[in-house]
């Protein structure tokens, strides 16, 4: 019913084989758009369009293409190439493209480089890919505080222009340490006769090994546009802009949410196979969890025999407590990853958490019982039932707020391993109270 | 072990009634920091440190606070402190303040601003909160297209300030129509006698009815750091700038993780009640799923009674079921949120998620098949459960990819309704095929 989408069409084209029609389509995309072409592509549409992108901006599209859609793209490039198409790229842009090629690949591709951006493209990638010094582009235009802002404004006309997104110039001293940030605004609406260092910004630089999450942190709490990144002696090493900023911070949440489903792959389209294997890990140790619930049943397999009520009511036990359980595993995994849970408000969270349980638990609790009773009419099933809810509502919370304050102190993310070990706990206790409750209380 | 940071030593001082400390350490803490430690405290210290945050930064501290906490903060307060508090803030800031508050405090707050605060606040309060209009900041530079760069530089020196975060200057012409961005560096760079209209970027403005999500996705995909909002004339209204931006792509992701949990709040120390009484909602809405489950079992009852392994193995199949359509769930509702999905390649994914979860479902049933066999000594049940599971696998591959694509169509947000229908789904087909494999091959 709908019209059909720029994307749409072109996928059409691409269907039919009416090569041309892309190509000059792809003219009036931004390079991000088509990288996200790309993305949605499944992989012999996506070698196809690839071909079809523009030499000039494949620079570019690489730089904004998923990490793991980019690792098959360059898969088929020559090291001749990449150099070639990383040449007019931010250092940052160009770095993030060779640190996902094998080492001897990045050598060569350094090689057929210009001695000056070699250099600065090989500063960047002595820093881990995660970090400030990762994320920076070297490519700053830094001033004196001693000078006045009239020689700076004929500084930048004799440079001719700045790079791209610069909103700030990096004011740094004779040996090049960081000072602060001269805004551009300020150049133009201050007296020319005025020195840098009267309307110079005291801003924080970053060390170099700040990992991406601090980074990101910084520059929501401080609603920077960009910062400079700084080595172990104070000297300013290059800048970092909320453009590369805004990606982590993306990157960051989808990580989540990737990871509380077991997912490691970024790429929807990834190959049959390797999505297969990926997801198979999480599979198989989900399957220690249920193999564990199922054991727990096991041991009251005469009770059951007995009563056979109790198999058909269990899941609802064992499911209610997961479904509340993931409330509190929720909260307090985004807790921990945007640092609102410290030590000092962990237990206020925790009596909260165990109140919210308690009160869900005992109303739903109340409705069970009562079905139950009038399905089976058996009032000591239904008290049982009600009681059980309780207990393992209680603990699902418990367990969904400790959890990943526990796995956190042991290093682990967790995103990863919260929900697995959550769904565990809650079967393993649902199960256990109820066919425990019923074999001491409804068994003759 | 580790060091105290600064918020639980802050915190420290607040529990012992330490206030003068905390107070001298507010006034290092930004705006945005004290915020973050306001989102960290239950509800009697979090009104305790707000009384202790100076009247200065009281404004941009409400501006920066979660919705939810915000709301809380605003409860308390008189329309005269509002307006107060408010004045010194950006016009986009301030609206967002206002949009939390009951209809008559907001036109008591109004009228004690003086005119030209109010008009402007008010043409942002006109729009939607979660549109262009209602993020845009009406404090602009603009300039005219025929002026020279040095009349432009004269100018700025006159103003002797500009809003913060301006990169750039908007282009008009005489009756106010947007015509596109001047960089700040460009006034600076090129030679002053140079027009305007010579260095001016075409950058399409936005329209002020765009929904944020749509504005967010524009910001990151041209890598922008501001945009001028425009009126159905195509007339300048205000801009937008990147760090709200940030916000909003922040605060996206977060709902998709909250929603999937059935977590409507964003306040981890919302009072008890709020908190029950939202949460209640989705687990009633699950215990119809998980009741409707039950029901299933018990259409096969007798079939439990005849063989007590089938209630014990039974969690497993459908187990496994909903960990692997969540997993198909995720990436289909990501791969919508972020556009990469359209009628145009949903097939491929179906496809890829089917053969993925074929694959997946007959190598774990032939493990589980396996320990059936051996655990009951009975090969029939071995078959069965691993029949079942590779059926509820696939099943579970297919309702996880398709249904957010059919609740996007219906107009229902697919990371709330997603999860409860899915598992829905994997319980119901995994114990009808289980149970119902079990009754026609394994009875006597």
């Amino acid at each position: 019913m709908t019209e059909l989408s720029q994307q749409e069409i072109l996928f059409e084209h691409l269907e039919s084989g009416d090569l041309d029609q892309v190509r000059s389509m792809l003219e009036s995309f931004h390079p991000s758009e088509i990288a996200d072409l790309l993305e949605s592509l499944p992989g012999r549409s996506r070698r196809l369009l690839w071909e079809l992108v523009d030499r000039e901006v494949e620079g570019d599209v690489l730089s904004e293409v998923q990490d793991a859609v980019r690792a098959g793209l360059l898969e088929r490039m020559q090291p001749q190439e990449v150099a070639e198409v990383t040449k007019g790229l931010d250092t940052d842009d160009a770095a993030d493209i060779l640190q996902d090629l094998p080492e001897d690949v990045v050598d060569s591709v350094l090689l057929s480089m210009d001695a000056q951006n070699r250099e600065r493209i090989a500063s960047v990638l002595s820093y881990p890919e995660d970090t400030a010094g990762g994320l920076m582009d070297t490519d700053v235009v830094s001033v004196r505080a001693d000078v006045s802002l009239d020689v700076v404004a004929r500084y930048l006309r004799q440079l001719g222009q700045v790079p791209e997104h610069t909103d700030s110039l990096m004011v740094v001293d004779r040996e090049n340490r960081y000072l602060g940030l001269l805004p551009l605004a300020d150049v133009l609406v201050h007296k020319p006769g005025d020195s840098v260092g009267e309307h110079l910004l005291e801003r924080a630089g970053i060390p170099a090994d700040t990992p991406e999450a601090e980074v990101a942190r910084t520059f929501e709490q401080r609603d920077l546009l960009s910062a400079a990144v700084l080595d172990q002696n104070a000297k300013l090493l290059g800048r970092i802009t909320i453009d590369d900023v805004v990606d982590v911070i993306q990157e960051e949440a989808e990580q989540t949410v990737r990871s509380m489903a077991g997912l490691g792959e970024d790429d929807i389209f990834a190959s049959v196979l390797s999505s297969t294997r990926r997801r198979a890990v999480w599979l198989g140790i989900s399957l220690l969890s249920v193999f564990l619930a199922a054991w727990v049943i096991g041991r009251f397999e005469a009770t059951i025999q007995e009563l056979v009520a109790l198999a058909i009511l269990m899941p609802i036990v064992a499911g209610m407590g997961g479904i509340a359980g993931s409330q509190s595993l929720t909260i307090s995994i985004r807790g921990l990853a945007l640092g609102q849970i410290s030590r000092k408000n962990a237990r206020s969270l925790l009596v909260k958490e165990l109140a919210v349980g308690l009160f869900n638990g005992a109303m739903w609790a109340a409705v069970v019982a009562g079905v139950a009773t009038l399905w089976f009419g058996n009032r000591g099933l239904g008290l049982i039932i009600g009681l059980a809810m309780i207990i393992n509502l209680v603990i699902a919370a418990l367990a969904g707020t400790v959890i990943p304050l526990l796995l956190k102190r042991l290093g682990i993310d967790p995103a990863i391993a919260g929900g697995v070990i959550l769904i565990t706990v809650t079967d393993v206790v649902g199960f256990m109270t109820f066919l425990g409750l019923a074999t001491i209380f409804l068994l003759p």
